[in-house]
This record gives C-alpha cells, structure tokens and sequence, in this order.
C-alpha cells in the first residue's frame, strides 16, 4: 500500500528485521521440507546467535527446540516474528504480535494480493499501520547478512561479505545473487526480499542501507513502484550509489508482475521509469549480469571523474570488443594521443613494435608482467587519465598470475589518487580464479570485454550524478 | 588480398590445416618462451600423431627432435608448414615452401601489414597464390581440433569436443573461448585464427566447415571483410546455421581493428554488415557472451518452427526477466491460452493454488522433481507449442540435481518432435554443474534468463533463414 515518503518508525524498526536479538518463527515445522523448518534451520546452521523460539499449537518441540503455542506465551522479548502460518490465519498472528509488542512481522506465506486476495492483505496493512507494527512481505523469501551470519528465510545459501545490499521483490532472483555471491565473489552488507510489499517499502529499506556501516553500493529489484515519490525522495537522501533494475515492463510482463508479486504497472512505461530512476539519482541496468557487474564496480570503486579513460590489453580482441561497446553506450574511448601525448609516448617503451599505442593500448599477447607493470604504472599516474581499463587473456605465454598480483599491488599503492580501476580476464579456468582473487582485493574484474565496460560507464554515470548533486 | 569467391584448390588444402600428417616448423626455438618451441610442445602435449619436424639452421636437436636447417632438407613429404620466423625472412621461407612441395602454410609472424608492411605482405601473397600454396595468416595463433587432439599454435588449450567450428581473426579471442570451452564445456569441432587473412579468407573455411562432420554451427569473428561478396556467396552455399560477431565498427575501433590484424573498415557501418549478413543468412551477435550462448544454442538444438514458445519456471523474478527480454528482443511471448488453452488447464496440475499458468508459467519455489517432470512433459508433448524454454532457480527446497536428470531424460525421449529446448540454471556452484551436465547431454543451457532468451530467440532467427532459404 502507498506510502508517501519513508516513515521514521519503520526506518527505525528495520534494525530488528536483520539485526534482532530474538525471533519467533509462527508456522514452526517439524517437517524437514517445510518452510517453518527451513527457516530455524537455516538460523542455525549459519550461526545465528540469538533467541530462537518455535511458535506451533501442535508440538512440544520443534529442531530440537521448546515450542510455544503462541507467540504472547514467550516468556521473553521478541524482535522479530517470523510469520509462515496458511494465509487466512495471518491476521490472528499479527493481533498476538502486537500484543506481545513485537518489533517487526516478516511474512512468508504467499497468496495474497497476487492470486486476488488484495483486500485480505490491505486489512492485514491498515491493522499493521495502525499500530506501527512494521510488516516485511508477504509472499518473500527472507533475509540476511553475512557479517553477522543472519540466514532467516528459506535461503540455501548466505553471500559473502562486501559492499552491495540487495533489496529485491524477487526471492527466485535474489536468492540466485546470493548463490552467485559464493560462486562469483560477489560481496554483499546484507539482503532481504521484499515480496507483496504490502507495508515496508523500498524507501525504508533504502534509507536502512543509506545509514548501513558495511553498505557501499544499493543494488534493487523491482517489480512494481505504487509508491514511486517516496522511491525517489529516499534515493535523493543517499549519498551512495544506487543501481535498480525494472522488469515487468513487457505486455504479457506487466500481468506476470501482477502475478508474482501483486505489483501494478498498468500505465506506466519504460520510458516512465527512465525518467523516475534519473530524476532519483539511481543507475538503471537492463539485464541480470549488468545488474550485478555494475553494483560490485560501484560498490569497490571511486566514482569515475571524467571520460578519459585508458585501456590496456594484450589481446587487441578485447580490446575490439571493448571500444566498440564503449561508443554503443555512448561513451567512447579517445585517443591516447588526446588525451595524454606523453602517455603515448612512455607507454610505447612496455610493448613489441607490433603492440599498438593507440586506445585501446594493445601491449600484445607477448606482454610480460613487467610490461604490464610498466604500462599500468604509466597509465594510473597519468595526470591526464582518468581511469584504468585492464584485460588479460591468457596467451601460451602469458603469466596470469604474476599479472594478477601486480595489479593488486598497483591497485593497493595508486589507491589515493581515487581513480577507477576495472579489470576484465578472458579465458578458462585460471581466469575465473583471477577474476576471484581480483575481487578479494576489492578489484571488479569480468570475464568478458563487455560487462568490464558496462562497469566502467556505470561508475561515469555515478560521476556524472555526484557532480550534478 | 580480397578473393571473389572461394577457391577450390584452396579450400581442399585447408584439411592439411586441420589435419595434417607432417608438419615443419620452421622456426622451431630451443627457448621455451618462444612460439617456435611452444608449438612443437602443444601438438606433443596434446597427442599430435604424425611427424614433427623441426626446422632451425643454427640448431642440431629442438625438443628432443632433430632439427633440419631448411624445409627442403627433409627427406619426407611435409603437409603443413607453421612459421614462426622474423617478418623479412618470411618469404625466403616460402620459397623452399614451394619448392618442397608443401601443402600449406600457416604464418604466426606478426608485423606485416597491421604496422605498415602491406606491401610485404601483398607481396608473400601474391607468390603463394601464383604457385598455388595457401597462405593462413599472417599474424595469427594457430588452429586445432580436440577431435584430432590437434593443437597446432601457441594455445595454452584444447577445447572440448563439441558441435562448433569457431574461425576468428582474434588470436586472444579465440583462446578466450577455447578456455570457456574447458570450463563452461562449449564444444567445438575445430578452430582457426586467421590473422591478417592475407591470402585464405573466412569464405574458403567456411565452405571447409560446410563440409566438416563434426560441425554442426560456425561461429565467426570478424575484424574487417575486404572479400564481402566471397563472404555472402560461401555463407550461402553452407547448410548449417552462421553466427557471426563483427568488431571494429566504431570509430576508434576502426583504427584498432586495423593496428590488429590490418582490417580494413573505412566506408563500412555497422548498418552495412547488418545487411550483408542478412544477405548471408548469417545471424549477429552483439557481444562476445551472446556471440557464445548462440552459436552453443544453433550447434545443439533444431530451428525454431515458430513463436509459440512456453516458459516453465520455479522462480517468478527469472520468468519476468525473459519475458521482457524476449519482447525487447522483438520476439514477445504469447499467453498460455493464445498458445494452447487445453494446455492451461493440464498444467495446473503441477503448480500450487499461488502458482501461475500465464507464460510464463511459474510453478512455484515449492516445486518438486515431479511438478516440473509434469509441466514439461505437457509442453513438450502440446501440438501447439513450438519450443520450451525451461529455468530452475534453487530454493531452500528445489532438488536441482533431480530436476536435472529429468530434463535429460525428456529431452532424450522427446527429441523426435524436433522442438528447440533450452535451459537457465541460475545460481551458486550446484546451477554451474547443473548447466555442466546439460550441455553434456546436449541441452544449451545458462546462468542468466536473458542468456537463454537470446539462445531462444537465435533458434528463432534460424528456423526464419531456413523458411527463406
């Protein structure tokens, strides 16, 4: 339900939704498939340290754990509820949980406003409201955070620790972040899904992560915006930046929106939410993989100051792909002659006379990790220059990893002069482990030219909205 | 040097390229660093059956072998020549080519016409193709196949076997996908760099993939086309599907493009080559992942007969991905009960009360091994639907590995109805190894919704140029 602007009770409350001390799971299981099992598990197994506490009418225990029969027979305080009971029992739930003075509801259970049953939920919204009960959900997966070892949902997996929160409608979509979390080393401060959100809203959480030590980069999901102005107002208050992507938007998108997460988008357009997500300050991508390469470039890296920026490559394929995908964004390379003709010439003494100085700078696929180290160092200290895109492609000659431990010593020494440095790494398997160890260092690297350069015009973008704030 | 259109004598060399049973190096390095040794320990490595021989005047034995100190010294007949030696001595090399009868020559060489030699380089072309020796390069990497256990160049890999024959003027490129190959198992039945193409085109490689066995789609990287009709005339003599990716189109890269491998791009746009490839029959791809995910798609599955296309998933976010992407795409999905109302109702039965038989059909994060089994099947088997468009996204309570078997096991049982089947798997580690075994049984398959909805949409394109043909 429509919220004007981010209420400062919820905001507040939020603390408990991913930081509690205590949790009563409503909707407790025995059954090891089940939802209201998964959830105490996934507590435990991943080192919760708080109070757990079942809440079923029908057991004695649940997970090795005194059950309650209801959530007002708890002795002690209690959070969070974590609510997983048939719809239709819902509303007795939250009037339990308000009476226990409970600190936030998150509701699992699906089918609601997204199978027709709108007024079901915006009973349970206006009941919640009124007694400044904050309601996470319903019909979501859960949420958590891996510096504190907070799995609460039915969540195979936590992501690592790092700088981008994830705030998602989708539970299939986020937990495939989280999963990709592990496998990639994508970092995340903490995550949480959404659902129906039938009363915390985007606003809230993203003002949550504006005020998050560990958060350095917002990264949304959405579905649906009913509450498009306190959207907006609540990304202006950031000053970090934000990366959304829309879906939802095609003909028969707009109904499986509906569908999935009650989320509405009759009348609006692509075009629309082009206009929204500018006018907050937030950086739009278009696919899944954008989405996720350009919040970790955005999370681990300055914003980008100005156009210049300097390839460096072996493999003049790459770097092709690279200045051919920089113009179709709008953002093309210049010369190295124009932007730096003494970078040009320095630059010439770390190449065969068959590489190219041109920009891309294409060193050959004969280059050493002292060349490499020579025309990094060049580039980087280059007063000229405003960021650095670097490629490996593993040649029969190529030492990956003597290259990859200089880059994480250029990238540590050239910090302070705060310019973005983006690596991609193309290849197999000693790729994927360099793009791994890139990443630990706080270096975006990608394994294809084009997402390297979708992560460095984001970080243009993030420059261009600080500049314009 | 621009050719009208292939040419025959060249084109039943190229199996000397490919599988040749002598080969000379000549230029062959006692240095391990160096291409001249690298070559002769890639095709030992790898398994190379037929005869090795080393050509160098100043050495006596080069690993392990005896060395000879020019081509014509050897006593027995040489398929192919490899050439790794400086650019001024190239032709005098040539010359004993020629007269020792060699079948073809394939020049690593660099520093020819992409720095300003095009003279040279017209040169040593205009005498191979007098005496009828082709010429492969110069200034390339190599080729292989894993068929042969053929890995002829400086390449660090061989790919796995698999359906595509990858012909690239990138030499760093091509090695990237060869790595991929390894370890996202993207097979291949050959692979050639080509360099600066100055005598053999892509059109003479493209009719030998036309003819290879093995290859079931070709997959083309080009840098610049100086034969373009030759091009357009091979591609349609090929009854296979052509995906070609075209670089060096914007305006920086039109430099780059010539300072790698002397592509020549003054004139041309970007709209030109999408018009001579739709004249080709070829289908484009815009970045090197889709360049990839299509040509894997093409080699492994039928055409696309039509547009009515089912996706089944367990995760809403993920369908709404693809079907946004699908409509920007220009290819919108149809409702279930536009496609097949009888198939509305059937597959109900395999979802939950909150699940979703719109298109896509969400089946729910609950869904079991069963459910899925079941809603594939009604799709695979519905007279209406041409193609099915699978994802699975791991919940707390997804058994991806049994899903997995299933998937195999109906594509296996359904492959008779010749209907395109493709998979998104997104996720941590266990969606990697379930894409793995897919695409072991033959089943394109990716990490991300719009991946597979690009897969889609080029097995569409295909079954359109088949229409056409």
């Amino acid at each position: 339900m429509k919220v004007i602007e981010a209420r400062e009770y919820v905001v507040n409350h939020l603390q408990y939704a991913l930081n509690p001390k205590s949790i009563a799971v409503i909707g407790a299981s025995r059954y090891k498939t089940k939802v209201g099992y998964k959830v105490i598990e996934g507590l435990t197994n991943w080192g919760y340290k708080g109070e757990i506490y079942p809440v079923n009418p029908r057991a004695t225990y649940v997970h090795g754990r005194k059950a309650y029969k209801r959530v007002i027979d708890i002795e002690d305080e209690v959070d969070l509820a974590f609510v997983a009971v048939p719809a239709h029992i819902v509303k007795s739930v939250l009037e339990d949980c308000v009476a226990k003075n409970v600190k936030i509801a998150v509701i699992a259970t699906s089918a609601f406003k997204e199978i027709g049953r709108g007024d079901l939920q915006n009973e349970l919204t206006e009941y919640c409201r009124k007694n400044e009960l904050p309601l996470i959900g319903p019909n979501l997966v859960g949420m958590g955070s891996p510096y504190l070892n907070f799995n609460c949902g039915f969540i195979p997996y936590l992501p690592i620790e790092g700088p981008v929160a994830m705030i998602s409608q989708s539970g299939a979509n986020l937990l495939a972040a989280l999963g990709t979390s592990q496998k990639d080393h994508y970092g995340m401060s903490f995550f949480v899904g959404l659902g129906n959100k039938a009363d915390v809203d985007f606003c809230e959480f993203i003002e949550y992560a504006g005020l998050d030590e560990h958060t350095k980069c917002l990264a949304i999901y959405v579905e649906g915006l009913d509450s498009s102005e306190a959207f907006v107002k609540s990304c202006k208050k950031v000053d970090k930046p934000i990366v959304v992507i829309k879906v939802g938007g095609s003909k028969i998108g707009e109904k499986a929106a509906f569908a999935h997460t009650a989320s509405e988008n009759a009348g609006t357009s692509d075009a629309f939410y082009d206009e929204l997500f500018k006018e907050a300050g937030a950086i739009r991508a278009t696919t899944w993989q954008e989405f996720l390469d350009v919040s970790l470039a955005l999370g681990t890296q300055p914003p980008l100051a100005g156009d210049h920026i300097v390839m460096i490559t072996n493999g003049g394929g790459s770097g092709l792909l690279s200045c051919d995908h920089f113009e179709r964004l709008g953002l093309p390379l210049h010369e190295l002659q124009e932007i730096s003709p003494q970078l040009r010439e320095r630059i010439k003494a770390y190449m065969p006379m068959f590489g190219s100085p041109l920009n891309p700078v294409d060193i050959s696929g004969t280059a050493s990790p002292i060349q490499y180290k020579g025309a990094f160092r060049q580039a980087m200290c280059d007063p000229n220059v405003d960021g650095v895109l670097g490629s490996i492609c593993p040649t029969a000659v190529t030492d990956v990893d003597a290259v990859v431990d200089i880059i994480i010593e250029l990238h540590e020494t050239y910090k302070h002069l705060h310019k973005p440095f983006v690596m991609e790494c193309q290849g197999g398997q000693e790729c994927h482990e360099a793009i791994l160890k890139l990443r630990d260092h706080g270096i975006p690297a990608y394994a294809t030219a084009e997402q390297a350069v979708n992560a460095m015009v984001a970080l243009y973008k993030y420059g261009q909205i600080v500049k314009n704030k």
